[in-house]
């Protein structure tokens, strides 16, 4: 066996105790929202068929799935010897000779799957979270990672627009409980989109027109125009987009504005109506909430994965640090036709845990409970405490405190720093006076107080 | 896009929202329990650079690592195309070639990795515990997964008994709060074995000794027989091995027995020496439970893993249901060396999480309470009954309560199947009646029963 300098996979981490104190702690406050609002937990596996996956996140996502190599002695079989290194180039035909199997690379299209294979087990409308990890091939950066946690809750079955109003309260409902305090939770409508173009009489370049506006916070409305002049676009349809592209006011003025410009669409109007209602739904679900609805914005630009959503459109942002999207998502309506299982719409979103990760950090919101952890180590002076110690470690134990012997009479000096390097908040240090009279030194690690109390009293302290 | 019809890879599982309920009260249970001991929870990634996987299973287990093709244009690489499909037989050199990254095989070669890498962070010492799956290529069966959870508890850095000691006590109390009420958690120690040869004299075939008393449960003492003959022992030892291998009594009595049998082997008495710290330890913090020293077995056949461990070696079966070990362990005093960090022993114990789920499955064991999902749906019957209840819908949430109102106003039967199908224990029916009163008819799920209630009633009655 050879000795190897241990190293990590690029884009890959670990996570160590006091990581994930903080992760468990953002995704439990997460899922006990989802939870609250009637969605339950899946987990689908790590693997994937390569034909479910392949396909279904366009040329540039199929390159960054990662394919995992058959097992066995796969060259055996003599169709794959007519691969030719020397002279094929072609890395995707032996890509097809020695991989069946890919690690999924996201969750939405391993949930349609299995909404499909399990349908006859499944009460529709189906309410599904799943938190599980995703791989992609990306370049390694900063906040990029080849192995991420998504956090995703989507419907399928129900058209109902009450689904979109509770998501909004989900996202709201668990970032504030998470502690972010400032941000906004951006809606749009694909069908109001679609109007515009439609409007304007270029239907087809929709596409075109949504990823040049997308950019409207980036580049501006100059940048933007040149886009969309370079994009086909002329300057009769640009005046015609400017007072769309650059609404302002409440979101009911919005409305009204792009009620009127869409008044000759059926699909624009239908488009403001399902966010009216969206909107009329929250305003009922939150009578006693007015901070929700300043929360809220209706933003004619946000247009992500357009190809993909067909009604409405989420996306999150905190004000409190500059940072992406912390979440996004929306309503489409043929989920599972990829797998032959035609007209389930569906409506979900995500959560950014890592990003949500460095928000909390950075506005320092992660709670100083350390209650996840070992409440109270007890000192190891010598033989004698140590057998001393052992019964009152059970007495702790079966209180359900979590508690720790030190494991050997090492110096007390390094018992007291394994004690802060774990965090763990008190100590009950037992020697010979101690012994004689049963009051044990209880010792709390942040203040440095010392008092001395019987194991009853100390009990009742940590609970 | 073509349509495919959705499977999932061989040895593969997708949890439904019941499985997951279930799964989760495992995980929980254990997790909650190596909390209490001071165990930290780590995490680390899904995907290990090759070499550091590579060597550490045997030859065998290197076959069943799940290798991850390079990404991008790999073939462009001039070396690579030194490789002749037709000609060459040996997929490894290929694998060497294309393949840089595998899944993990188990959470105790990454653990080593992780201490090595980190270990000027860490305080040791280093109590962690980690629940992830990992990947083998084996072939699939009943009851054998490619893709399953590993649940593990490791402390490195301590080379007290006590750890072990606790380690049973974990084992005892995770398995307890699972409901399980008859099993052994069996003991023996890596040193007992050593004398065992050293004493016959035949110390260089320790291995085969241990292979092959390690069958005495499936082949009986007649098979072992003819095996140690065939691995080149004599009748002359086997006479002197007989008593040991069938050694019977209380866990004293064998004590006993080896003691005298290994007088002679400073290595044998260390072991048993050994043994007895630990029940030393054990019954000194177990004062009070009685029914635990039951459950600890000393069984010299035990050798699981050899190689591997050093010391004390642990295994778990339950005696309610036919089944293989739920849990083993032991400890090995120089996991890391292989990274090049000599000399830190360690000591850990591993929970088979899906045998468990199965006994737990078999003796009927899981809780039938559905806390986890949806508390209460309120019925949906037309579009004045849905304005009603949203503000009883928030009232429900804001209690704390998992609430749903059904998305449509479709037939009331569609509606109550949906309860049915997700295990929702209440429904709230809202007609005309309802409305005018303010008296909403609450529905026991499970027993029919159906009253007329306020919501303020209703709240109480679901807290």
């Amino acid at each position: 066996m050879s000795i190897t300098k241990p190293s990590l996979p690029k884009g890959t981490r670990d996570f160590s105790p006091q990581e994930m104190v903080k992760r468990n702690y953002i995704f439990d406050t997460i899922k006990t929202v989802f939870k609250k609002y009637g969605y339950a937990e899946i987990q689908t596996p790590s693997m994937e068929n390569l034909q479910t996956l392949t396909g279904k996140y366009g040329d540039e996502g199929d390159k960054l799935i990662f394919k995992i190599l058959n097992s066995g002695e796969f060259l055996n079989d003599p169709k794959k010897k007519s691969f030719n290194f020397a002279q094929d180039d072609n890395s995707n035909r032996l890509v097809s000779l020695i991989s069946e199997k890919a690690l999924r690379y996201d969750l939405t299209v391993p949930f349609a799957r299995y909404v499909v294979m399990h349908q006859s087990e499944i009460s529709f409308p189906f309410k599904r979270f799943q938190v599980q990890p995703v791989w992609r091939a990306d370049r390694p950066q900063k906040g990029r990672y080849r192995e991420f946690y998504q956090c995703d809750a989507d419907v399928v079955g129900s058209p109902s627009l009450l689904n979109e109003a509770e998501f909004i309260l989900i996202y709201h409902e668990a970032l504030s409980n998470l502690g972010l305090k400032d941000f906004n939770i951006k809606i749009n409508n694909r069908k109001i989109l679609s109007g515009i173009a439609e409007i304007i009489g270029k239907p087809e370049l929709i596409v075109d027109m949504t990823v040049a506006i997308d950019k409207l916070d980036k580049i501006g409305f100059e940048g933007v125009t040149k886009e969309l002049l370079e994009r086909g676009f002329s300057n009769a349809d640009i005046d015609k987009l400017k007072p769309v592209i650059l609404l302002q006011g409440t979101n009911e003025e919005k409305l009204a504005s792009l009620k009127s410009v869409l008044a000759n669409s059926e699909t624009g109007l239908k488009g403001t109506e399902e966010i009216e209602t969206v909107f009329d739904y929250v305003s009922k679900l939150t009578t006693h909430n007015s901070q929700l609805a300043t929360t809220i914005e209706l933003d004619i630009t946000l247009a992500r994965g357009l190809n993909y959503y067909t009604g409405c459109i989420f996306e999150v942002k905190t004000n409190e640090v500059a940072m992406g999207s912390i979440g996004g998502g929306g309503r489409y309506d043929d989920l599972t036709g990829m797998f032959g299982l035609k007209d389930l719409t569906g409506v979900g979103i995500s959560f950014g845990a890592d990003r949500i990760y460095d928000v909390l950090e950075e506005l320092n919101l992660f709670p100083v409970s350390t209650a996840q952890g070992t409440k109270v180590l007890i000192s190891n002076f010598d033989e004698t405490a140590e057998l001393y110690a052992l019964p009152i470690l059970q007495q702790l134990r079966t209180e359900g405190i979590a508690a720790e012997l030190y494991p050997s009479s090492a110096k007390l000096k390094k018992q007291m720093s394994y004690a802060d390097g774990k965090n763990i908040p008190y100590v009950i240090l037992i020697g010979g006076d101690e012994m004689e009279s049963g009051l044990l030194t209880f010792k709390n690690m942040e203040s440095g107080a010392q008092e001395k109390l019987n194991i009853t009293s100390i009990i009742e302290k940590l609970r």
